[in-house]
């Protein structure tokens, strides 16, 4: 690929990202498309309902990003959670390291690639961009030590941010522990595998046991209850027909519409059983743990319990202690918040979960290793020879789309080569000599860098574009305006999609690290799309998004070790390319450099880590000692036996709390409303949410592929 | 190697040690050697010393063999510990499990693998060893699903084998935690890294800390005073000379003797500061915490101290919970038992600990990697033609040794035959391609049956014959009391040394299981070990050895573990040959074995490995109850806050319990008591141990070397 060919290729991307940020700062001014843009406002200001938008509605304006980029980390804070802040501080990291890095490598390492070899050097814009890789640095060079020192600047910088970082991000967690608001699930111990025995049921041996070993903690308990297929579905029924008695006598149903789930995924969500709520509300007002014991009394008992304890101190205490001399009885942990109980989970027998969760770990790696056949033919189908031969009607069509790419950029031959390169990349799956490892890498990696520079150009900063302009709701609003003509359907806010966002900026920190001395010239590209990201994924928390799932910031451990294979990797690499370039001297100066980094991130697991898995005494007492002097205890240990409800009569009352909208009422009539939100939360966060992504991307990459057709084949692969 | 020449072999050493088991036999009924043979009875029975020995001292009986395999699991318990059962339940479960596998692989394999080959057979005696091996299957066999089924079998029983055997270990541990008697340990929290402030001496900081947050179960604490090398050669001179005045005024030394340190090596202990010690004893009785406040209060406090709480449980929860919210401040970990403390290690900053843990780990990798060089050096020795080429000045001397061996047994070929083969195991420690493994062990394995039979005949039987005979003892004991003339010196009663005899047990263990279906000739001999060794180490168990350091069985989940990787190592070894059999069935069958296996252990390691890492709250409070209700609990606590002195004033009373011996009186001088004793034993179980073990284990060859000069080599390399 030639320096122009790649300024061109830019110079559309940027083009495109410009037209769609155009797009979007008008599209979002459009008062029909506030349920897409504004999700998150529009709930919460659901009771004074919208203000009138009286803008001036089609001029595009950048007044978005200045707003984005204005919050503060402390209303970030409140709005989003602290999960949010810790996704935008591994954003922030990524900026901080990669301006870093392309400062030393822009004005260090570049020039050093660019005169690597004793030759005529014509006009930039002609040059290969071989030219400006490690590539072109002549053997033996005694300028390797250049780079060696850039890596040496790129990782202790990292370092020295990740501490920083970490520090900072424990401080946060620590706070938002101490300053949470009460919560049922520090009080309560979900114990599994309570033994059977002939004398007592599952309740007597749990009120036995507890009062007998923690008698001045243990407060009260409630016993789960397995509930049949058969059980369930006449259940649902005699609730939905008392339901359906109750509305008869008081409500008119004006405007009847199907009956719709919401699962979460598409954004539709009903509100046909809007009215029900408040009318149930008023009428069932009895939310106490009689009417649970009363329900759970028709069902059988199962061996698990939630166990409330009069102080958090005990509830942690009794969950990280071994309760019996069999480690397979009285299995104690802390139990879930209510609205993430997924109650059916609980009827698992104990004995059977450690197989379970092999089963499901054998199962996810055979799916991955599945996904990679369509992967692999996709791949296939987008070399153009191929795809002429497998499908000889494409020839025509092929021949025009070829000239055409040959018109628009030059850049073809490129892409075959690119694709060569990353075959030789999956010749690196099939597990191959481990010592040869770094020379392999190091052979493929550099030859790759012209791929990973337009893969930055496309997927990046098409998912940037994709991720604001929110094409599926998009469409999907228009339909349901327009052609279905819905009306006054409540606004499904979804919540932030972080199992897929985090892996893709840590992702493109990963090409950053191995790329940044290897070709330094993906660096500015990436600090665009790290600045891009900042605004897009700031703007998205608060507008966007809602937190129904808050981690407290456990995955910045995630990030930070994946941060640091990061770096171990493009030292790796680099110590692979110093051979090749038979350097044996800046070799063996990046070994201790990959030790050191190793060391670190073993400090920082001993310094940090605990903090994300576990609560410290210290801060428990201090949290019990706060509530009894304010006099709240009281308050909390009244409230808690009824906050875990297995069955639908009383879990009213905490969904609305939860899910601040009035989705919850539609999920009512299910009859197991956590429970089966749940169910859709966690197909929605896994499954679905994957492959949602994915067409999404697909989509968008068909965009692109539309108005750039010179990176066909590589959108193709990104998908 | 031919079958007579392998029945040769084992004629000779089945002699030898008939020979050396009748010399041991006649040896122990010298009144002489009752020190070296009887250690641990002369220790337990030294107040009435020891019975006169009428016995016909001159013939050769195998009643101890009989009264060592009388002896009761209840007996062994109760005389040696926990260890000493879990050691002998090792051995019980390789010779059960060998029994099934020699009846299963001597009537089911071996003669598919002798008539494996159409081929003529001539006598039994004149045949290679190889037709005995899975070698001897032709290809495409259809008689390999037997081989298949064998391995069925064996892997099956040892499971249900090891589970039986983990459960009842798992019954045993919990018994002997339970029943234990109150023990200072397990009261008492060590706690690390307090934090440094300026309003607070580390005293002040740990009471204020402990009266905050654990009010209701805090005792009292002892800080740990950090010793200057300076003041620790004053203290000692202060004590040498005060007590050398006390002496001086009321005891007459009439037989002076060198001031030797007790080294736990070499079995020497002094007694020159015998008469001391009844002496101090009387003079010193005042062993109260204030006295040990008084002697710490000259010193430096540092960021350590032991906290004693009123419970067993509030002990354990302190000691699991994470105390403070910065996880480098207030580490807490369970003690270690009083005479185990090492007090200087307690001095060493927390913040150092991880990175010295890593330091010691690197530095044991590259001790392993060092103590190859050496083994390899030999090895290349051991091949007669090196030598040669090595030294041409021993030409000669060799030629005579060759035709020595010639004479006398023709296995030279065959000996260099197995070096060449053990150069090809050497081969794979070179990591190669990880999908190779199964095959390359395929290869080498098979191979080396021949050489693995004489190692189990020759370092197996003589390693026992060497244990039994205490050979260095011996010597010793003749040294000191002919040559040296020494009288009435103490008997140092060693430690059983279960770090080199549990790694030899369970090596066999491997040996057995990989080579069980490949070449079944190995198993008689193997089976001869086990049973030779139940009895040998009963028998040393009982009369030589005393136990110092209680683990309660924490080694069986090693054990176990090992096991479980000889299994599955034994199980890709058959998928390999399998494979080379060209049987794919054979192949496939044997996969849902390995996984089994490995399911098998996951379930082991959920169901039973938590009882050797932790202690049950139902357990624990169990046991306080009990001591609270029998009145014992008041007399627990007032003793508790004097069972860990750092300074020897106070350390002799205990000490004196500890050693059962005067060998604590010689220590005293050295001002340190149990520092140094830990110190020495530490250096014992590691270096010390490790390499005495080598050394005897060489003599031991040597001795072989010369008595059955055929196998020369081989006993070279097991040095």
């Amino acid at each position: 690929m030639k320096f122009a060919a790649l300024l061109t290729s830019a110079g559309i991307n940027i083009g495109i990202c410009v037209l769609l940020l155009s797009l979007y700062s008008i599209l979002r001014k459009q008062p029909g498309n506030a349920s897409v843009y504004f999700g998150r406002r529009l709930a919460e200001e659901r009771s004074r309902r919208m203000g009138s938008f009286v803008l001036e509605r089609f001029v595009p304006s950048p007044s978005w990003i200045v707003k984005a980029w204005s919050y503060s980390e402390e209303e970030i804070l409140s709005i989003a959670g602290l999960d949010a802040v810790v996704f935008i501080r591994i954003i922030v990291f990524s900026m901080r390291i990669f301006s870093i890095a392309a400062i030393v490598c822009m004005f260090g390492v570049l020039p050093l690639n660019y005169f690597g070899q004793e030759m005529e050097h014509g006009s930039i814009s002609s040059e290969s961009l071989d030219v400006f890789t490690i590539g072109n640095v002549k053997m033996h060079s005694h300028w390797l030590w250049v780079h060696c020192l850039a890596l040496y600047i790129i990782s202790c910088s990292a370092c020295a941010l990740l501490y920083f970082e970490y520090k900072s991000i424990a401080r946060l967690r620590l706070l938002h522990i101490t300053r949470s608001p009460p919560n049922p699930s520090h009080f309560t111990v979900l114990v599994r595998a309570i033994p059977k025995s002939k004398e007592e049921t599952f309740n007597d041996s749990v009120k036995h046991f507890f009062t007998n070993h923690h008698a001045s903690s243990y407060l009260s308990h409630q016993i789960i209850c397995r509930v049949g297929k058969v059980h369930k579905v006449m259940n649902n029924a005699e609730l939905a027909i008392k339901k359906l008695n109750q509305l008869k006598d008081s409500v008119i149903v004006k405007t009847f519409q199907p009956l719709r789930y919401r699962c979460g995924l598409c954004g539709g969500a009903s509100n046909s059983f809007r009215l029900y709520h408040n009318e149930f509300e008023l009428s069932s007002k009895k939310t106490d743990a009689t009417v649970c014991s009363d329900s759970t009394a028709k069902h059988k008992e199962c061996a698990a319990a939630f166990v409330f304890f009069r102080t958090r101190y005990a509830a942690v205490v009794t969950s990280e202690i071994l309760q019996s001399s069999n480690p397979m009885y009285w299995v104690t942990d802390l139990a879930p918040e209510p609205h993430d109980v997924y109650w059916s989970n609980l009827w698992i027998p104990y004995r059977q979960l450690w197989f379970r969760k092999i089963a499901t770990l054998i199962a996810s790696i055979v799916f991955m290793i599945l996904f990679l056949i369509p992967v692999t033919f996709v791949q296939g189908l987008s070399q153009l020879d191929h795809l002429q031969q497998t499908f000889p009607f494409l020839n025509g069509i092929l021949r025009k789309l070829n000239s055409k790419i040959m018109l628009c950029c030059l850049l073809v031959d490129d892409v075959g080569k690119n694709f060569i390169g990353c075959n030789e990349i999956n010749q690196l799956n099939v597990i191959s000599s481990p010592k040869d490892i770094p020379t392999q890498l190091a052979i493929a990696v550099p030859s790759q860098a012209t791929f990973f520079i337009t893969y930055v150009l496309t997927s990046g900063w098409a998912s940037l574009s994709s991720e604001i302009m929110q094409l599926f709701g998009l469409v999907w609003n228009f339909i349901r305006r327009r052609i279905l003509r819905w009306k006054d359907d409540p606004i499904s806010v979804p919540s932030f999609p972080y199992h897929t966002e985090v892996p893709k900026v840590l992702l493109f920190g990963l090409l950053g690290f191995t790329c940044s001395i290897l070709a330094p010239l993906i660096l500015p590209f990436l600090l665009i799309y790290f600045f891009l990201s900042y605004v897009v994924y700031r703007n998205q928390i608060v507008h966007v998004y809602c937190s129904k799932y808050e981690s407290g910031g456990k995955m910045w451990p995630i990030a930070h070790n994946t941060i640091i294979f990061s770096l171990v990797l493009s030292q790796i690499i680099a110590i692979g390319v110093f051979g090749i370039k038979k350097s044996p001297t800046a070799s063996s100066f990046t070994i201790p450099l990959a030790i050191c980094t190793l060391l670190f991130n073993e400090y920082c697991r001993q310094r940090f880590s605990p903090i994300f898995k576990k609560f410290s005494a210290e801060d428990l007492m201090q949290m019990d000692k706060e509530d009894e002097l304010s006099g709240k205890m009281e308050e909390i240990l009244e409230q808690l036996p009824s906050a875990y409800c297995q069955f639908p009569d009383d879990t009213q009352e905490l969904d609305i709390e939860v899910f601040q909208g009035e989705n919850a009422a539609a999920v009512q009539v299910d009859g197991e409303s956590s429970s089966n939100d749940a169910k859709c939360g966690f197909f929605h966060r896994n499954v679905f949410g994957f492959l949602a992504c994915r067409l999404k991307q697909a989509v968008m990459s068909l965009t692109f592929m539309v108005l750039t057709s010179d990176r066909t084949s590589q959108t193709l692969v990104i998908v």
